[in-house]
């Protein structure tokens, strides 16, 4: 069978090393071209010990180094600003492009401003960007040349919030977001808030009082639902290297209801899973797989808590972008990944 | 000088342990009496490696052996419903107790049933029991003869809430309480649910749809502030061994106020410190030391999220019940304890 | 593509879901029977949360549950003594066995016996097992009915010390073998030494003075090069759930050559990976993978250390028993097998 | 009572803080003066989150501003080289000075120079420097003004083998260590190698052909019994924060007999616990606290296995550093330290 030709910007960070992972295992995909900012000129090998094989024996190409001819799809695993470079560069030599930034995630330029403190580098390719979070933008997959993919607490947040937005039943001006991640979220840079020592052993909330995060949830409840909501979103990281929780504390109207709702949203989908009512989900439970579990629980007459776990360098990061791309090109949803975790 | 004999009853779980350690290096009190239900008859040695001298060659009694006449104050560290069984003993034959279980930790026995199922084993001692959260009881505790020390959740829960509450600040029907617990808060129960490998890597919620210690939580808050409050609390366990984090997501009025109600309220306290606004607590900066350390950031105009952190084995347990009995006996409320985490 | 039938007995330990996991993802096996002991009558799902699709729905059936007609190959993932009464059923029946146990890795009763302190249940099989570290049994494997799958520290061992015994060059009298192995090869059994509690943040040795597998690998050791050898084994147990590092201290003629054999004998082996010279392994480049890192130093005129890491529940138990069945089966040896880690 | 006056130098890192929490809870010294590097200016609390209390509020001063005239004495907890500087400084002032560095360790320079490759700074002091190792230096240190404290793989090393070579029994030819560290021992620099994702679930080897380390624990094996010896040192990083287990694999004469001449170096020693024969210990069962516990356990006719168990901080760093410092000033020897760890 002929191979998809696939490159990597940003290879050696957490999300990008997963993305080899699974191209490398991928039955249509294959690594063509590697590319990193302050490791070029390293082979992979140095870098991510975890890659064996010819793809270990590559030489890192710097970020602007130019594609090959024969490659059709890139992933861009860079920061915020230094993504949208990259992904103008690919596009204009007609590749089609999975960002894993932030950069084409805000429709207005205004909100990602405000997110990130940057005038937006390119903001004429935002029109063309699709909103990757694939159970609820599957149908605009297929045509497009440019998938935002969206990043993992807003992955964990919109999938379980979605279904109940959409229904009507929530009460939109009080949800509670409280999010629990492992430390490979706060990436591979080089500082002491991101020791083992520091770490191991200590939970701490960050990112107050408005994490970047909270305005693309913000954004795409609405953009999906038609609704406004206000969220007050409070991430926390964790002695562990993967995983990402989210409880949701919610009100609203008949919450004995909202299971259901959630089971009829996601009963074919190959990568969300919801729980019988009554079961809560662990992270352990979807490390390793692409699966995104979730679980419901109504506390009171107008409360419920709400629980979704991923593996936020799979189905919060990389596994969702080679899902999407699956979509971009034809290919099973499923191609390269797994519904299995790596458990315990 | 003098040393007050001391027994502990469940010397070995977690807490027992740490009751243990604790006394070891106390300058007032002394260990006199070990007992534990399953390990009777063993040395502490084996049971406790973390102890050494000559208390660790010590044979651990039966829970029902007669305490020794010259002890003058027990702790119990047993299972509710068992504890209330030794408190009686120990009382019976004029000790002092301050006790670590659920049994005298409620005023009402219906509450006490709907919370743990048990009609209540000695309502006739509950009028006896002093609630022991330190810094609010301080008053009531010189006099009294046992202490009903508080969980950990509720430990960590009131702290931050209460001087909210007292200031009248707060709306009082949707206080929001997400809680992250090290598993040996979980105890040393031999549970499939408790391996390492089960924990480890992994985070999840719990208890719901309302954990028991929701009651003790309403109580005393209702109990210190005078106002009824309903709580949504869920509780999950982290991989770590020790630390709690205690997220509330507070609605109400002026938030921007609230720091400073939190910090006048503890000022003087030297168990409880509150930090400069905006900065938001870790576990580890409380680990092994007898602190609670609480953070508050005003996110909106109505909202504010405030987190403490605490080791649930110290202020969320032993500590806290040394803290308890120092004064109980007059001795200074700091003796044996440290402010200091044992850091990293 | 037609399937082939697969049972797994003892599914619910560590090394069982793993098998489950690796045959949900394999292009030629299909689950048909998972049966277990103590868990039987529930459903997958209820105790191996990683499990998704339709066979966490599957009811576990108890061990000695017959075996259906169509499956071809059955997994056991017993303890020793119950997994051999496993084995001979399932052979009776005309399958084809891979045995993760003991039962069958010892040619001679009386050191099975020694080592495990019971009398072998059916020695008048010992004959067929075929002994499966794979990268040295490959040519006995395709016909064979019964394979017996080492150990994990045997395998850790083996693989980097067969070369340098096959080659001659080490002192065999003095051979020190220091493992450090992940809690998960243990077990999932619930003893109070398994909590997270009380390996989280610990480490100490175990099984001294002569651990099982000290047998398992000298007999190894000789079987597979000719040469009687002397090993001090000594284990240690991580608080980590994955992954098993084992230290070779080697005494022996020029060292300096010793890497140039190592590389010599892997250079093809799509799972043994010898690092160049001077680079140490890590378990977690290898964890998720079924790959074994073998890396070598010499520290003086006639020692050296040889480290080699491995995932103990992957190369060091299911993914070994799969690439067995591969080639029993005349599959590609790779098949529904990664090289690649699941890193970090 | 009058306190001694103390300084820090090299404030930040993990054994500086540790410095810092014994001194804090010390009944004889007081904190006086903090310095560090590159954190200069900042205050306690930004850098040391742990530490609360006046303490906390202190301004960092830096390396090189001069020490208040009051100090007494001084901790040096800075790198190698460095030290020997600030060493000079405080000696020049009239203080006594507690080196946690490898600068005054040998009494060598062309030891020095093969393990740091640095010529040495002040070889000068070296004839005044006493090798802190309390157990077998105890009677040197009252009249010393400079301890240089031993590393933690040397301490874990020695206090298990020098009552083994003193007593001659031990084939000093083929000594191997087999160590296993905490994350902490690492330091605090911002290293990947040190990021919480990259320690965390992994173990490996360091260091190799020849740690630094290997010079220090040879140079005073045979100081401190005579006998020249040859090591094979390995250290291995593993995923914990705190805590060194060292496996001495030993050859020898009637190893029956060692566990006596262990049990009789060190039955009166306050911080050295020489566990019953078979037994084996833990890190976390000294994890907290000054102790040192060993194992030990024949494994042949003429061969042994001996683990020590240590806190790296403590006994390994800080904790010996502030037992030589009690000795230096006539304090009773524990005093601030404990035996009893933080458990689990």
């Amino acid at each position: 069978m002929v191979k998809i030709y696939v490159a990597v910007q940003g290879a050696t960070g957490y999300a990008g090393g997963e993305l080899i992972r699974l191209i490398e295992d991928h039955p249509c995909f294959a690594i063509r071209h590697l590319a990193a900012h302050s490791q070029a000129g390293k082979k992979v090998s140095g870098v991510l010990p975890g890659i064996s094989g010819p793809t270990s024996a590559m030489t890192l190409a710097a970020s602007d180094a130019p594609l090959p001819d024969d490659v059709q799809l890139v992933f861009t695993a860079l920061p915020h600003g230094a993504a949208a470079q990259s992904v103008k560069a690919a596009l204009d030599k007609g590749k089609r492009v999975v960002d894993l930034s932030a950069d084409f995630r805000h429709r207005n330029i205004a909100t990602y401003k405000a997110a990130y403190g940057l005038d937006h580098p390119h903001p004429e390719l935002l029109k063309d960007a699709v909103f990757g979070l694939t159970e609820f933008s599957r149908t605009d997959l297929p045509g497009t040349r440019l998938v935002a993919n969206p990043g993992c607490y807003p992955t964990s947040t919109l999938l379980p919030l979605l279904p109940l937005l959409q229904a009507g039943v929530l009460d939109t001006g009080r949800i509670i977001v409280d999010s629990k991640s492992g430390a490979s979220g706060a990436g591979r840079g080089t500082k002491t808030d991101l020791l083992y020592c520091e770490i191991n052993e200590s939970v701490q909330a960050y990112g107050l009082p408005r994490h970047r995060h909270t305005w693309e949830i913000e954004e795409w409840a609405e953009g999906f639902s038609g609704e406004a909501v206000s969220v007050q979103f409070v991430p926390h990281i964790l002695p562990m290297t993967r995983g990402m929780l989210t409880t949701l504390h919610l009100f609203g109207q008949r919450p004995e209801g909202w299971h259901t709702i959630l089971e009829r949203t996601f009963i074919h989908e190959p990568f969300v899973r919801v729980l019988p009512e009554g079961s809560l989900p662990s992270t352990k439970a979807v490390n390793g797989s692409n699966r995104c579990d979730i679980g419901l629980m109504a506390t009171g007459k107008n409360t419920a808590v709400v629980i979704s776990c991923l593996d936020n360098l799979l189905k919060g990061a990389a596994g969702q972008a080679v899902q999407n791309a699956n979509i971009m090109f034809g290919l099973d949803e499923s191609s390269g990944l797994s519904a299995q975790a790596i458990w315990p």
